[in-house]
């Protein structure tokens, strides 16, 4: 027969100081770091349960939402980096690791559709190989540090939507691999220039929980029309940002949060038959500028 | 070519208002509850990224913890209850939805193995039809309601481990099915009697993710023995909840945070032959009573 000493139970569960047992219970973690983040993350959701008075079922349907969103994601397809982006966790964790600062040009999210590197190009080639229409366009830009000395030799990688909405990859069999892609080399005067179309605005996946999420809240699943931008060379801390195109629809509610007013640039229409022909454009074009500016490591 | 009204970007992302520019997208949520608890919930997950300065990195880790906490669930395990389970937010939730008033028998979480029904039989039997050893003892107990009147005919159904920590359902083949559950009838004036074994405590599952977070935090993975009982009966609010073995190892660390004092009860050692015999028990034996306040409907 075993030992049973007296009874004491100092650990014993209650409601009004839940968070601070739970709490307490992480005091051995080891790590410093994962203490601190785990102790914040357990007292604001218990201040978030009690806040709503958060009943059996409501809490039975989250666990179901949450075992439905990590099931939802495969090779491809990363359900919860979706939910976060349309609860806008992404983007602030993104604008919390690349402060503005007012000096350099602003960050945003990545997004899922840098999974194919992009294929090197010269300066001023296209990257629309298909060619399957929408407004033909010019992006110009330089790239500067803080002190606005130029960097040469930057490294420009651009991504897209088609004028239909779609990435390459959401089309596969019906564009070139790698289409709206480009991997450009600025000169030696931190200047890159290329042609592509302007991008259309585009929904994110709408067959997973998160779509449900989004109808539920009467939301719309649209990201505004944006080129993909990422900066990097040696010395300088990458930048990985949008150029938002003016006047797209959903502008004020993109899905995921992601314009900033920095990043919204004119892309303007040129009529002007000379510059098209010296840039192998059709008359009229569209043009934008996109001068970037990036921060020097250290 | 499109029409490219003026740019606007009322909507921009903002940092320092992250969680208002949120939450302000959930204005058209149709069912207002549902709108209460998503802007709340948005509201403390930004704070909760800003209070601790969530890196890249570690949003990244949390993604991946989530998404192999979604894929672990299946048909016999749910991974995200045991998540909530062990940061006490399923004890939380339960204790909110029943507030013991000093006057009713606290509850506690039902766990993960209630999959079973329990059989039904008659008041004296024992529940323990495998017979592999551990303490013999009698479980008494009497239901009443908040005005001491008795429940007559109220229904008793408990699931305990056996003496070795194990659910009949983790020992397929090995003991008989239904093993240490069993569903009673009250008497006339609301008594019950079985026999059973003293449950010995156990852990939960650790090959998930769980697993890795309780170790990572220096816990334990084991809860304090206990036998699960769930009162129910015409007319009374259901009570599901625990009877805690006194001395038991953990009682002070239950891994997830269900103990509660007044459900910590004596396994007192009996030696008396006559009652032991009386009840079909070998002596001395361990006898524990459990009375039971159940709250009236309404």
């Amino acid at each position: 027969m075993t030992e049973h000493p007296a009874a004491t139970a100092p650990g014993a569960f209650d409601a009004a100081r839940s968070g601070e047992i739970v709490a307490a219970s992480l005091a051995g973690t080891a790590d410093p770091r994962l203490r601190e983040l785990l102790t914040s993350l357990v007292r604001h959701t218990h201040a978030f349960v009690k806040e709503v008075g958060l009943t059996p079922e409501e809490w039975a349907a989250g666990v179901d939402f949450l075992t439905r969103t990590g099931q939802k994601c495969d090779a491809v397809r990363q359900e919860f980096v979706l939910l976060s982006d349309v609860l806008g966790v992404s983007m602030l964790v993104d604008t919390l690791a690349h402060p503005a600062d007012g000096a350099y040009t602003e960050s945003t999210v990545e997004g899922p559709f840098h999974l194919v590197a992009s294929p090197p190009r010269a300066l001023g080639d296209t990257i629309d190989e298909a060619a399957r229409g929408g407004d033909p366009c010019l992006v110009t830009g330089r790239v500067t540090d803080g002190d606005g000395r130029p960097v040469a030799g930057a490294r420009i990688d651009v991504w897209q939507a088609d004028a239909d909405g779609f990435y390459d990859v959401q089309r596969p069999g019906e564009v070139p691999e790698r289409n709206l892609r480009g991997l450009f080399t600025a000169d030696g005067d931190g200047r890159f220039r290329f042609r592509s179309v302007v991008p259309r605005y585009y929904p994110v996946p709408t067959d997973g929980p998160v779509g449900g999420l989004l109808a539920a809240t009467g939301r719309h699943p649209y990201r505004a029309a944006h080129l993909h931008v990422e900066v990097s060379a040696p010395g300088v801390v990458t930048l990985t940002t949008h150029l938002f195109v003016a006047g797209s629809p959903h502008l004020d509610s993109d899905a995921v949060f992601g314009v900033k007013e920095s990043l919204v640039r004119e892309f303007a229409e040129v009529d002007d038959a000379e510059r098209a022909a010296e840039h192998g454009l059709p008359n009229p074009f569209r043009h934008v500028d996109f001068p970037v500016t990036v921060r020097r490591e250290g």
